[in-house]
């Protein structure tokens, strides 16, 4: 009999721990109880939830990740250990560290959605979505299949990526979009003040990271602030490219650019295969 | 009994259709046929649909608004129109050329999403969602109600706008949306194409109105482009501010970006009352 412990119970650990019939821990009283009546299976105490497991996940806050896998390394140094945050590279240069023969991998479901929380936690929060699993020194061979055959049990797609390029997807696929939510919705509120009257669901899609957790949307900005400014440049200067488009009138130019991003978009949802320069 | 007729059976038309359980009509064929089998009751003939109505709306393209309600004041002069457009400057002036007697009041449904056209068709399409009723110089207090009760009826919330304000805000709340959806699609298919393995939901719903129909998108991008590329540079100066930000390090200037942008959605959605300066 094998068995998964989950540390931190929010939205990605809550939804791991309903998906995996996982045992699970939060340092916050309150929310072992909420989690308690959603069914979940709750540990009084970190010990308690690590204690039997052969799996452990670690799904607190990215600065907090360290912490826990160097605890449930010394607690459960059997288990295979793995985490949710969304950098890895701070997980790679963790690896070296942890006390020999412990195994982990890293990864990264790209679930999210609201409400924040356990409030927003269900056991299909993953379905079809991208699990990126990220091997350390402390991977081998069947720790990383274990781990995504875990994604996989949750409907999760797995895709094995290296610490380094993970990061720098990250700042396109993650960060940029927060930065470019967060500047529309600046932008529509300070111009149309009584927009909330008015707005449909296409600027509420388009701005709805503006809405992110401060502490969260911070820690993402933080983790490599050049990369993000110049990600943040270039859909700046797409968007002057087009005002000048708008500007000159040529309704052709306008076709091709709209063109160009419905193609895009088909990249982006996964439609079409890349095409590479 | 009344009887309320729809011209146009795509996304919002069916949608309508369903919602009163009015009589529709479409100039395809095979939509029409798609129609009867969601249930319906679709007319052969435009005289067909309209005949006997005492509400109709025309639920087509906004260039093709127009054509249909002339059309539906010449053959049901005695009933109230109304229609769905994006742009309501133009009913506004159309307004004027009615046969005298005719009743017309603006609308604008703030609803949409995908599938587009009549598979995303459905009675729940509207609940919540802002209706914008836009008088026009054939509209009376009456009409204006009777159109209010029909948009209540499909669950939406009516909002009177004057037409020279709804399609100054269209371009902040609608047309910019869009544009700033491309832009992003755009940047990031360039600099990450394999993002199609990796995109999470805030990618997916930040790019989603970069997907639009590309006949509908240049329709509203050319309705009023000057406004537009205003629109657009405010979010482009936007983006550039927080490329300063992020390169010069300040996380307090980086927290207070971010917090006006998460009060800026909260205008967005309506929790908090707009702040005038």
């Amino acid at each position: 009999v094998t068995r998964a412990a989950v540390v931190g119970i929010g939205l990605i650990g809550g939804s791991v721990a309903l998906g995996l019939r996982a045992r699970a821990f939060d340092r916050d009283e309150v929310v072992r109880k909420a989690a308690r009546r959603r069914g979940i299976d709750v540990a009084e105490s970190l010990p308690e939830a690590l204690d039997g497991a052969d799996l452990i996940v670690a799904a607190v806050a990215t600065l907090d990740t360290p912490a826990v896998l160097q605890e449930a390394a010394a607690r459960a140094p059997a288990a295979l250990l793995t985490d949710v945050a969304s950098l890895k590279r701070p997980a790679a240069d963790l690896a070296a560290g942890l006390p020999p023969g412990v195994r982990y991998v890293g990864g990264h479901p790209m679930a999210g959605g609201s409400p924040p929380g356990l409030d927003g936690a269900r056991a299909t929060l993953f379905a079809g979505r991208p699990w990126l699993i990220v091997p350390t020194q402390r991977s081998d061979a069947s720790s990383i299949e274990r781990v995504s055959a875990e994604a996989r049990r949750l409907g999760a797609l797995p895709v094995l990526v290296e610490a380094e390029r993970h990061d720098a997807l990250m700042a396109w696929i993650s960060h940029l979009p927060l930065a470019v939510a967060a500047s529309l919705a600046r932008a529509v509120a300070r111009a149309a003040p009584e927009a909330g009257a008015f707005a449909g669901p296409g600027l509420l899609d388009t701005t709805r990271l503006a809405g992110a957790r401060l502490d969260l949307a911070l820690e993402l900005w933080s983790s490599d602030p050049l990369r993000l400014a110049a990600a943040v440049d270039s859909v700046a200067g797409n968007l002057t490219e087009l005002a000048a488009l708008l500007r000159g009138g040529d309704r052709s130019a306008l076709e091709a650019f709209l063109l160009e991003a419905a193609r895009a978009r088909e990249t982006i949802t996964g439609k079409t295969k890349p095409r590479r320069p």
